[in-house]
């Protein structure tokens, strides 16, 4: 997608090995009107679906499920990372291990909120190894609900959770793919056409 | 406001002594077209001010802040509860007891994304005490900007927070307000018109 391109290239900033920072934009300050159009940009991938419910994981993944749920008609339910007076005892549970932060947390999802045979399209603002993406999968999967696809805002696709998904059949959208980080510099693999691909190099 | 009132009248369920849960719309299940009826009435309400930026709290004030954006077209930031190795050391911090997880945690928000003389609306879904309002308070104070208001949701008035900043000269807007809860019961306290306001009684 050109416009999340030209956004990353304008604000994106490459730290450590590794991480791509969108604070300015995604998960920090969040640009509402450019989130909508990431949120138009999925209901345009997924338009052929029926699709009852977003999912979602608090705290990024929040405000672009709005925006793709507006597109969409249905409510969002994001799962909650903590444990919290204020929610029902009576959950789904997974576990997701965070690279970033290298720890183990519980994420959980009410049972009132997905029904059995809810077709369910999950958004998030990163994919990488795919370990939030399992879990949500297990969340949906547990409710007996149907997970349609992964509508991703940037993939870390060196870091293969995608792929993984991909590999079982899962339909994975992801806006912009990160081939590799390179010297400070960011690697794009972007999809030219039918199933043609090319790197493309970007410098910050 | 009478729509948050009818759908709290609907959906909203008194647990123990004094919560109010709303989980099924607004911070766990997210019904978006009610949000963003909720952002047209913040809109209505500060219409004469010039806002330049909202500020909100992760996690459940960041979708009413994205329903109320929308209609002020500025940017949201929202303050970050927990240490993250993808936020920058170069922040404003402060503190918030939370009354309901019985705790205290840090907020913090990076420099860059409140700048000085900046008009800021602050948005959230609760109101109670004022720990998180105060804490939210300071960060934009430090920044040297200036807040506008605070749009809440609903506000305990019975815990004082939304006195104490009226007091203060500051201008609170809450679009429901809780007079007591009594017995399981919740009891509103409704603005009639001018300076009237009555107390309604709802029950579950």
């Amino acid at each position: 997608m050109e416009l999340i391109k030209q956004k990353i290239i304008k604000e994106g900033r490459v730290e450590g090995e590794d991480i791509l920072k969108v604070d300015s934009f995604l998960n920090h300050q969040i640009d509402v009107p450019f989130i909508d159009e990431l949120g138009k940009e999925f209901h345009n991938r997924f338009k052929g679906e029926k699709i009852d419910k977003i999912v979602t994981i608090e705290t990024s993944g929040i405000a672009i499920a709005y925006g793709a749920a507006r597109y969409f008609n249905v409510p969002i339910v994001f799962a909650k990372k903590t444990e919290s007076r204020n929610i029902d005892d009576d959950v789904y549970e997974s576990e997701v291990f965070s690279f970033t932060k290298q720890k183990k947390y519980k994420v959980r999802i009410s049972k009132k909120y997905i029904n059995k045979g809810d077709r369910v399209l999950i958004i998030d603002d990163f994919l990488a190894a795919g370990s939030a993406a399992n879990a949500l999968l297990s969340l949906i999967s547990q409710a007996n609900a149907e997970t349609v696809g992964f509508g991703i805002v940037i993939e870390k696709y060196f870091q293969n959770g995608g792929k993984i998904l991909r590999d079982r059949g899962i339909r994975v959208e992801s806006l912009a793919m990160i081939q590799a980080f390179e010297k400070g510099k960011v690697i794009f693999k972007w999809k030219i056409g039918g199933e043609k691909w090319k790197k493309i190099y970007l410098c910050y």
